[in-house]
This record gives structure tokens, C-alpha cells and sequence, in this order.
């Protein structure tokens, strides 16, 4: 496994230079995230992952979870270091202080989920998951709910997962067949099968509280039928042991050490949260930010690979530089001299960095949307993050597996070798454009719901931003080429959005057709915008002379290759988004094999 | 895992049609392939590899290779099949007479080839392997040396390997530390650590005779003073144990049932082959084989995924089309009903048939650079294969890994879970971009070796065929579109390519910053071309009213959703060549990551 490193001067260039964090927090009030604070978060952060999380990566991946009769046990020290991440507090960094939290900002809670996914994406999930069900049961729940559960889940005591695909289901919840039986105590006999549960049964917690997606009796059908319990594995107060069981966990590509499980309900006591047949708005709630953090892990094992290749590419001798020797006195110079190992070094670190930035300029917006001090600024986050949230899932993730693939091929053979650790980057990012709705979903949210069901208003919250940005930088001097780029750009995705609208209105299934390439068509755009942002600080620097020269030059270097190789492919996927539907309906279904 | 079933009326549509394979081998005088031995060897090999290879696929997944001291046995069955195929004459169908094969067309053992990739890419390695090493044997051996191993290799009695990678190098074959002492009976002593070695030490066969190459104690420095070895496991004729040994294998992302060795030659005895410090060139003559071989596993593993999508993607019900029910009578629609996962489905199908009319295209070229009737006919045939190939190797497998993808995305969580076959796919595939060359290798050879290093001769050998086809089809009533579309592209390739030349000529550094990009590039070309071709055929079956209208109907959408939705990446790949390189290497290597 590369060792890891927390990318934390990265960090910082984002938090203090690019995205102001330290003025961010102080608009919002925060002042408990003083600049002292975030600095301790980062490094003590940094330290626990690299030293406690990280040298427990591949060897989680190569023991995975074992399952006997019920029982799900982690691998060799995952338990221990969930112990030493509660006692160390950074379950609660983010968490409401009523229940023990530290309540600091949700950003900084993602910065911190960053390093602990990149150390360790598996270990990640079983926190990740239980900071779901606290957003849930925080949103949703009623004062009791939240005294009985939360500073339990917050302390790291309990942990939470989320419970809602069948095995006939995913995508489709309107046909979940999990009942809810009343009870006359007020409480719900929960019956049915729930699969690919994370953390669904695990040996880390004293309990589990399950956030369990099912139809009361009279439930009417479909998605407006569904509503939302929470059911603990041993019940609050009396600690019985209350009738879910873990029937199997899954055998799976990667993440093979976060417990994939099947959980049967089989009449269990579960407890009505939020409103009856709202259960899917209920989910959707923390959705935003469940979201975020899935297209963080493409982020995340980039990083990790990208860590990984750096280093390899250093080392590795192999052939000469075509224009001539460059390690003359060894046997041969270092891969990093290759042009096409550049090629994918760079691609690396424009999409790692790239991605880096849109998490925080999308984690500030969170922080907004909760702490804003007035309904129209938090209003205007809550639209923007509507908007960048599909993509950072879709994008990061589709990105990230490129990213992990290319760290993969530098090593040559070596990449496909498990003990170098590679190959387990590439398996574990793998799902992350599955799960938590999948990348294709995301698009149709994007497109459908978002874009044309606001009639274009969610997409010019952001086209505005992008244009104003470049209009205060058309003359810049040295960046004013990459400007224009993206102008014409954001000016055409306006113009491509507005033909796909008008061909929607005629066919519905423009929309399914044009989804997924706009989406990405759109995420090279909002890259492109951050990498300028990312430019011009960075040139600012190099001409004041800053001590972080050689970082600037590395920065404006990487925007370079970004708009000379990597925008062009929004080329492509605009020409997909103007083939429109018919290229994809017109085979009936029977004839695509015959 | 998906079943398998070998996707003949696609491989009678190319030989039938397309590419008069009838006619071919009448042409080349291989009077033995005549129409009936053509159907038999499709129809049987279809059985063997569906009945016999494709059900021990999963299990040897899941069961791998063991080591023992030594000794490694392969997993469950493979031992029985690899003694069924040899039983059935399979393994000598393209061998030479003279050993026992049957002396058929190479592109008939490709045909083969195709249908065992698909069906356990691992079990394909152990034959594959042998058949190198059979080709290296008889293009260099001596008459000695060629009776002595080619009968037994030939009926699979015994199997053989390629030694050629070392712990350091892989691509820079010019630094290999393996040695080569001469004894005084003309034999050699060889010493040395060979890595990645497949099919090194197995169960399956008597003896094991490897090919390794090896240096002279005063050979040249570089690739210049390399030389091949045949090292049998057993020497012949005594059948005393040679002294080669497995140290270990690797546990590896994929083919885990195809034994990754290293093998460690501790004064082995060694039988030059070829000339001293010729050894690279000999082992070339049948890289353009083996490459091929290596771009089809793309071809079969994708073949393979979307055999599994197709089948799910008709069963799995999952939401409604957005143009209403299509299944109202259902609980859902089944998923092909979406716009976006037809997407994916006619990606897959689009490079899948596209990959199979390249192989069959290729196939031809080789069958007439080894048959054809007059030198002219041969050198051609040799110009072109020296192009295709790499191409064959490195797009078939680029797009291959995302065929593979996209099948397993298309099974939402489920294609996460080894029980369901489609992630295995991935993982096998991910070699095929690595090895025999990586892609980035295939990418110099294309275009410094191959296009700039032949002043552009052997692209407009390509080119001239593409342009008589469009000139010859400009006013087609149908198809004019694509016609003028391929024709652009094919004018555009060549001025592409001289731009690049005149670059390289003041900057060698322009060919690798450019070489996999412009690889992808000629390749999406080169698959239109294709496509065209095959959809000219269907056109004329559908206007004749054949049998095959369906088929046709298929055919024609695919070649319409080929240009309109995968065509288009040229423009991005394009982009990227004309980049440049200066781009990729004005950063300084230390500044990659601070």
C-alpha cells in the first residue's frame, strides 16, 4: 500500500487562499472553527489516519468480515481504532453540541472525512453511515427520539446505519415490500428483508440503530407510501434484544472490510420517525450530504493513488527519456520522464485537486445552507447545492475511477499485483458510482429534476457566478485565454440546456438520453471555473514572491494540461447530448441480441 | 455469472458478409477451410467453451491457483479441460501439419480464441501461452529443435511459457540481469529471476519448456545483446528435472486462475534459439500474434459482460418509463425501457461488434502475411498488420475495460457481489491494458515506430483503403452521412498526423505526449470504417428482405448510435494530441507533489 499522507498544504491552499474559510466561518458565526482549530483538526486528523487508519487498509482488505451465525466481526483493528477515534472525539467534530457534539461546521467535517477515506475508504463507512441516521434523527426526530438516541450515536456508543433496497429494489423504492404493523404501545412491528445494509451488523458498537424504510398497512403505493423507523438492535431503556438479524454479509468486489449485510426484520419493534408516508422526504434530507460525502470517495482513493504513483514514478527506472538521458549515472531514468506517464500523472492531479476544490466550494455552501444568518443567503446555497450535489456524487466518481486507473497503469504489471496495493484503490472506488443512488440517477436528478424542473433557474445560479467571474478577469494577463475558454463554455451550456429543454417538452426520454453526458459535460465546466479560481491565486502568489512558488507553479501547470486536455472532452459529450433519444430508442428491446 | 453463449450469427454475419472469409481462404489456398470445417470448428468450439470452459469460470475465480513448495496446481477442473480441448484436436487447429496440427488458418484459431476469452479468459492463458512460444519455436528453431518440442506442444502434451520481464524491468527489456553461460556441449547455463511468468508451473501438461531470454556473458549493453533461450522444465530426450523452479505466484485484481509465476533458473540448462544477442527480434516475430491476442481478451471479456447485461437488463424491473408503462402489467418496467441504460448497452455492443470486425479485419492481414501467393501480397498484408496492431492491442482493451464497466454497472449493487459474475470481468480485464506491452507502449509503437517512423507510409496504406470505400459509397442513399463523416475524419487524420511529425521533428517528446491519444483517435476511426462496412451489408440484406432483417435492424441502429455518440470522442482525443507536449513536461518532477 502507498503510505499515505494527508494532502494538507493542498488543503490549506483551498482554506486559507482560495475559499477564504477562516472569513467564511466568522460571516456564519462560527467562531468556534477559529483558525487554531481548523489547523488542530487537520493535523491531529491527518496524524490519527495516517498512523491508525491507513496501515489498516490493505490488510482489512485481504481478511474482509467474517460472518458466523449472525455474527459479523471486522477485521483486526478496526474495532480498536473506532475506539481510539471516539475517545479522541472526532466522531462529534461536526455533531450538535445538545448531544455531545463539538458543533463545528459540516465542512469541516468533510475535510476530515477526505483523509479518513483516503486512509481507509472501508473503516470510513461504519462512522460515515452513523452520521446519516444522527442527520436523520436530528432532522426528523421528535425531543424524545433525539435524547434517547443521539448523544449515544454522537459519543460513538451506538452507531446507525440506513436501510432502504430489497433485493427486487434500489432505484425503484416505491415498491419496497417491508411492512410496518402498528402496535397498540404506538410503536411498529417492522417485517420484511433489507440488503446491502453497511454496517448493518458489525462488532464495533454496543448497539445498532437502523433507519429502516417501510409501508404502514394503509399505505397508498408507490413512493408517497413510504415512511421511516427507526429500529434498534437492542431496544432503548430495556436493552432486549429486539428481532433484526444479520442473515449474511455480501462477498464483493471491494470494500471488503465495511460489512455488506443482509438484515431480516422479522416483526421487530421499530419507531414511526418524522411524519407517516413522508419517509422518503425524510431520507432525502441527509441525502444532500450523503451524497456529497459518496462522491468524495472518488476524491479520496484518487488521492490515495495518485500518493502512490508520485512516488512510483519517481523511483521507477525503466527506458530513456527520448530526448535524451535525464538519470544518465543509472541504468535508466525514472518513468516520470515519459511524457505519456505525465499524461496520466497529470490527469491525476488535475481531477484530485479539481475535485478537491469543488468538495469545499460545495462544503461551504452546506455550512451556508444551515448557518447563513438569513433565509435568502441560505435559500441561494440550498439552490446551489441542489445543483452541485448530482455532480459532485457522478462526477467525483466517474473521475476518481479514471484517476485510480491511471495510478494503477503507471505501475505496469505491478498494478495488477495486490500487495502493491494499487489494484484495491481501483476495486474500492469501484462502487461509488453505484451506490447511494447511481450515476445515472444522479444525471436524471441533475437534468430532469433540478435544471428543466426549475426551468433553467438552479443551472443560472450557476452559469451567473461563472459569468461574472469571468467577466472580472477577461483582461488578466495571463490566464485571459483560459477565461475566454470558459466563457464561451458556460455560454453554451446554457445554450445546449436550453435545446434539450425544448426537445424535452416534445419527448420525455430526451432527458434520460442527454443525462449523463450533460452531467459530465457540466462538471468539466464547474472544474474548469474552480481550476481558474485556483490560478489566480496561485499566479498572485508566484508574483508576490510567496514562499509557496513552487506549489503556484505546480498549480498553474496542472490548469494548463486541465483546459489544454482534459475540457476538450466536454466536446464529446456535448455532441452525445445533441444525438438526442432516437439513436437510443429506436432498437426495439428484443433486438439488441439476437 | 452470466451464461455464456458463443455469439455465432455475429461471428457468420463478419464471415459470411463482411469479409468473404469463404472467399479469402479459397484465394490463399487454404483448400481446408472450406465452408463446412468452417461450421464445424464455430459450432463444436461453441459447445466446448460454453459447456466445458464457461461453467468453471466463477469457481476458478473464487478458488484460484495454490502453491505449494513449488508446486502449483490449478483450480478444480481446469486440469480435465485443458486435457478434453487437447483431446478434441482444438489445441493444434491453426498448428503446422508437420507437428500434428491441422494446419488451418491462424484466423480460424482466433475465431477459437475469441470463443474461449469469453468463456475463461484464466483457462485461455495456459494455451495462448503455448501457442507463443510454438510460433517462436517455429520461426526460429532448428529442424532439431523443432522436432524435438512442436509435436508435444502441438497436442498439448507438453505447454510453454515466455520468460521475459525481471523484478526491474518490464518495458526496458535492454537491462535484464538473466545469464547465460555456455557449457561445452553448446548449452547454456541460465541464471536469473523471471516475474509474471504465465502459465510458469502448473498442473496441466508433462513438461513445462520455456522461452527466456537472456544475456551472453560478452553481449552488448541494451537490447542489442539479448538473446532467447528454450528452457524445459524437464530436459528432453533424459527427462531429468531441469534447473528452473517456481519461487511463488501472485495473488493478483484478476485471472486468478491463470498462475502467475516467478520462476527462478539456477544454472538451468538453456538451448539457444535463433542468434546470439538476437533474442528481442525472434521474440517479436510473434508479438503481432500475441498482441492481437491480447487486444481480443477486450473483445471477449466485453462480449462476456454484455451477454450478462443484455439478459438483466430485459428481467430487471425498476421504475417507469418516463414515456409511460411500458409493462403496466408489471410492478415495474424492465430497466431497458431507460434511455440511459440503452446508452450503456449500445456502448457495449457498439465497441464489442465494432472489436470483432477489427480481429476479423486483422485476422485476414494475417492469414495473408503468412499464405498470401506473392510477395507483394505478403508485404502489404505485413504493413498493415504493423499498423493494426497495436491498435488492435490497445484500443480493443481501453474500450474493452469500459464495456466491462458498464455491464457491471447496468447491474446497479448487484454487479458489486462476485456471485453475479460481472465484476470478475472487470477485474480480468484490467490486465489487458498492462500487459503484452502496455497501452502507453502500444501508443509509441503506432505512431513512432509504425506512422512517423515509416514517414507516414503505413498510415496512408489505412487511409487509401478508407478513402476508395468512401469515394465508392459517397451517394449511398442511407448512409451518405456517415460516409462524408468517416471521410472528414480520414482527411483530418492525415493532416493530424502530419502535424505531429513536423512537431517531432524539432521535439521527440511530441510522439509520446501525443501517442495515446492519437492511438484512441485512429482507432475510433478505424471502428467507423467498420461499422460502415457492416452496415452497408445490412442495408442490402434488409432491401433483399433476408432472413437476417432483424439482425440488420440491429446492425444499422448500432452503426447510427456508433457515429452519433461514440464517434464524437475523436474531437476531444484530437484536442489532446494537438496540446502538445510542452504542457505535459514544463513542470519539474519534484514539483508534482509537495
Amino acid at each position: 500500500m502507498p503510505d499515505y499522507k494527508a494532502p494538507l498544504r493542498d488543503m490549506r491552499f483551498l482554506i486559507d487562499h482560495v475559499f477564504d474559510f477562516h472569513g467564511h466561518y466568522a460571516a456564519l458565526g462560527a467562531t468556534d472553527a477559529s483558525p487554531d482549530m481548523v489547523s488542530a483538526i487537520l493535523e491531529e486528523g491527518a496524524k490519527f489516519c495516517e498512523n491508525v487508519l491507513a496501515p489498516l487498509n490493505r490488510p482489512g482488505d485481504e481478511e474482509g468480515c467474517h460472518f458466523d451465525n449472525g455474527v459479523v466481526t471486522t477485521p483486526k483493528g478496526f474495532k480498536e481504532a473506532f475506539a481510539q477515534y471516539v475517545e479522541g472525539g472526532w466522531h462529534g467534530v461536526a455533531a450538535d453540541p445538545a448531544y455531545g457534539g463539538q458543533g463545528l461546521p459540516l465542512s469541516l467535517g468533510l475535510m476530515l472525512s477526505e483523509m479518513i477515506g483516503s486512509s481507509n475508504t472501508s473503516w470510513g463507512m461504519y462512522p460515515g453511515l452513523t452520521h446519516g441516521a444522527m442527520s436523520a434523527i436530528h432532522a426528523h426526530g421528535t425531543e424524545e427520539q433525539k435524547n434517547t438516541y443521539l448523544s449515544k450515536l454522537t459519543a460513538g456508543q451506538w452507531t446507525g446505519t440506513m436501510c432502504l433496497t430489497e433485493a427486487h429494489c434500489g432505484t425503484d423504492l416505491g415498491i419496497i415490500k417491508t411492512r410496518a404493523v402498528p402496535l397498540a404501545d404506538g410503536s411498529h412491528a417492522i417485517t420484511g428483508s433489507k440488503i446491502f445494509i453497511s454496517a448493518g451488523e458489525h462488532d464495533m458498537s454496543e448497539n445498532i440503530i437502523h433507519l429502516v424504510l417501510a409501508k404502514l398497512p394503509d399505505a397508498p403505493a408507490g413512493t408517497k407510501g413510504i415512511s421511516l423507523f427507526i429500529v434498534p438492535k437492542f431496544l432503548a431503556g430495556s436493552g432486549e434484544r429486539n428481532a433484526v438479524s444479520c442473515g449474511s454479509i455480501e462477498h464483493k468486489m471491494g470494500i471488503k472490510a465495511s460489512a455488506t449485510c443482509v438484515l431480516n426484520f422479522d416483526g421487530a419493534r421499530g419507531f414511526l420517525i418524522g411524519e407517516a408516508n413522508k419517509g422518503l422526504a425524510c431520507m432525502f434530507t441527509m441525502m444532500n450530504h450523503a451524497r456529497l460525502g459518496t462522491g468524495m470517495q472518488g476524491l479520496c482513493l484518487g488521492e490515495a493513488s495518485f500518493q502512490g504513483a508520485i512516488k512510483y514514478a519517481n523511483e521507477r527506472l525503466q527506458m530513456r527519456s527520448l530526448t535524451g538521458a535525464k538519470a544518465p549515472e543509472k541504468v535508466a531514468d525514472p518513468i516520470i520522464v515519459h511524457p505519456d506517464v505525465r499524461r496520466m500523472l497529470l490527469t491525476m492531479k488535475a481531477f484530485n485537486e479539481g475535485n478537491r476544490a469543488l468538495t469545499y466550494f460545495t462544503a461551504q455552501l452546506l455550512d451556508t445552507a444551515h448557518l447563513g444568518r438569513d433565509e435568502n443567503q441560505r435559500q441561494e446555497a440550498e439552490y446551489l447545492l441542489a445543483f452541485l450535489t448530482p455532480i459532485c456524487k457522478a462526477f467525483m466518481t466517474e473521475t476518481g475511477l479514471e484517476v485510480t486507473n491511471h495510478g494503477m497503469q503507471v505501475f505496469g504489471g505491478h498494478g495488477f499485483i495486490r500487495e502493491w496495493g494499487m489494484e484495491q484503490l481501483v476495486r474500492d472506488c469501484r462502487i461509488a458510482p453505484i451506490y447511494e443512488g447511481t450515476n445515472g440517477i444522479q444525471a436524471l436528478d441533475l437534468l430532469g429534476r433540478k435544471v428543466l424542473g426549475s426551468q433553467g433557474k438552479l443551472l443560472r445560479g450557476v452559469t451567473k457566478i461563472v459569468h461574472r467571474f469571468c467577466v472580472a478577469n477577461v483582461d488578466h494577463p495571463q490566464l485571459k485565454a483560459y477565461v475566454a475558454q470558459l466563457n464561451e463554455l458556460n455560454q453554451q451550456w446554457g445554450e445546449l440546456t436550453v435545446k434539450v429543454g425544448m426537445a424535452a417538452m416534445k419527448n420525455p426520454d430526451e432527458v434520460g438520453a442527454a443525462a449523463l453526458d450533460y452531467l459530465m459535460y457540466s462538471g468539466y465546466i464547474i472544474l474548469a471555473y474552480l481550476w481558474l479560481r485556483m490560478a489566480l491565486v496561485a499566479q498572485a502568489q508566484l508574483e508576490t514572491g510567496s514562499s509557496e512558488g513552487d506549489y503556484a507553479r505546480g498549480k498553474l501547470a496542472t490548469c494548463e494540461f486541465y483546459f489544454k486536455r482534459l475540457l476538450p472532452r466536454t466536446a464529446a459529450h456535448r455532441a452525445a447530448v445533441e444525438a438526442g433519444s432516437e439513436c437510443l430508442m429506436s432498437l426495439p428491446a428484443q433486438m439488441f441480441a439476437l
